[in-house]
């Protein structure tokens, strides 16, 4: 039920977001009752929703309302990476305390923006409202894929990989929670995270991928998500995990791991690979994309998550030292 | 970046809208990074969002979990109608203050699936998150159609029609506002409103609607969106407008009109029909669904809303008279 003043609010977001180029497979774009989008030949549409709440999942003080808007727009496209689908657009739902003016808007949507444009996704749509408590932003990621790589294809013998390295977001978060200005490298980590959508086809196209997931709530929770929807168990080597190079320097290296098998929002991807398939693509994956691909562990029969060393002995979670903090960054 | 409590939500959500057919549509459902959805042969997919947050669009002491549930879908699933598109499912955000414990997750989802299952549609996905704030709920309409009726088609001599009645919403509103129960009538009318996609879909298909939309703002404000997406001007008579029963005994007729004219919720259709085009299917319209119909006004050159008596002569806004918080509950 938008007043004339949510009304302003919505052009000045359209205004921003006009710049982007249609799409041909947007019918209906915003403006309209709905959105209207028609896949590609053999495609299927893919959907995902991400939530992001002040004071939950970021801080007014930590991030400009362009990073907050980037950072709803990258955790939503992440989501589409992680199926191996295309981003066609995303619709945005925003509630919003009444003081805040349209040039917040205009600047969230920029955000939106420089997210979805390397990837030549539209707004197509959404829905604003007066929130009488915090900013809420919800983005509805659209993509379209032949064939979805879900979470459940893992199968014993397969072998774990993870793209990028792990725990800049969360070791930026811990530096602002102490009221430290993070390195500049983790800093970009937290702010401007990197959907892998263009990683996960590439690698889905290479029939290298059993079964992923992106790791928004961190690797130790994603992986069990993944174990228990595949209905195995994976073995992960904590001495292979690729921490942020901000936490390789660290003395303590089991709090370095315990950020990066901890900490959230990473937004890399954790996937499951046949044995050996992988050895035909890591090089060319990562000449390719300038990322590192690490081999971190195997899939076998049983259930959830088992840490080992480099030596296959059973190892203490480095995620069980009471990091779960570091997934929520209030 | 959900905790475990929130997982033990998500299945309690889940465990309730389990008792809904699977459709053939719906490749992967919940539970994965995102759903996948296969549209028909010739179809599109229709997305839309709407957000339904405490304090804005609803209070807890006025509804129960259940009609707070199924409102925000029918809110959604009327969306949906306006496009004349068929429901396949929905993905819900719900962002929930921490001390509500599962049980009003379930009965959230109770009212959600109470409005898709008459429409065979499924909980697709969505996100849930702890809320600082109030309760807010923005669930995503997925639907599928074969040709969209969008707001922009009216063209000068088309008819106006609007079905069923108008203003039993805000009467309940204005009731309970005052510390009064609503009439039976005006309560069912705000708490279980239906979406008009059946009736959308029959009209489409016989060629009824030029351009529609559906009626959640008011119909003044509605008419406003509809003449400006067509660049056209919506005559209205005011004496034709078709009020909730509630509404007729009022002894004041303009207070009732300004209900009905502006007051939002109701989500009946309003759209325009080429002339004549109607006569021949009013009759079994009405006999199908049991469902008024009603010609309210014409689609003329020009710009804006003009509300007209019944012999064609300018009359004032019945919605002029500050109605505006009819469509703000709180």
């Amino acid at each position: 039920m938008p007043t004339d003043g949510e009304f302003d609010r919505i052009r000045a977001m359209l205004s921003v977001a006009s710049a982007l180029d249609p799409s041909d497979q947007v019918v209906i774009g915003p403006g309209d009752d709905a959105a209207v989008v028609h896949p590609r030949p053999n495609e299927s549409i893919v959907l995902s929703t991400d939530l992001s709440i002040e004071g939950v999942h970021f801080r007014r003080d930590w991030l400009t309302w362009e990073s907050i808007g980037y950072r709803a727009a990258a955790a939503a496209l992440s989501d589409l990476a992680a199926m191996a689908a295309r981003p066609v657009g995303i619709l945005v739902s925003l509630a919003m305390p009444s003081e805040l003016d349209t040039a917040v808007y205009e600047q969230i949507t920029c955000g939106l923006t420089a997210c979805l444009r390397p990837a030549d996704a539209v707004l197509l749509g959404g829905d604003t409202s007066r929130s009488p408590g915090p900013v809420m932003i919800d983005v509805v990621a659209v993509g379209g894929v032949e064939t979805a790589i879900g979470r459940s294809g893992a199968l014993p013998g397969d072998e774990l990989w993870v793209t990028g390295r792990l725990g800049g977001a969360a070791a930026a978060v811990l530096a602002l929670q102490s009221g430290l200005e993070p390195g500049p490298g983790d800093r970009r980590s937290f702010e401007r995270p990197a959907p892998r959508w263009r990683e996960a086809r590439w690698l889905a196209q290479r029939d290298a991928m059993s079964a992923a997931i992106d790791l928004s709530d961190g690797l130790a929770g994603d992986a069990a998500h993944l174990a228990r929807a595949s209905g195995v168990r994976l073995e992960i080597c904590v001495d292979r995990l690729p921490v942020a190079s901000s936490l390789e320097s660290w003395s303590d290296s089991s709090v370095s791991l315990a950020i990066a098998a901890g900490g959230g929002e990473d937004y890399e991807l954790l996937f499951a690979a046949r044995p050996g398939v992988m050895s035909d693509v890591r090089d060319e994956f990562q000449t390719t994309f300038g990322l590192e691909l690490s081999r971190i562990g195997h899939v076998v029969d049983g259930g959830g998550v088992g840490w080992v060393d480099r030596a296959g002995e059973p190892s203490v979670s480095p995620a069980a030292a009471g990091f779960d903090h570091f997934t929520d960054p209030v």
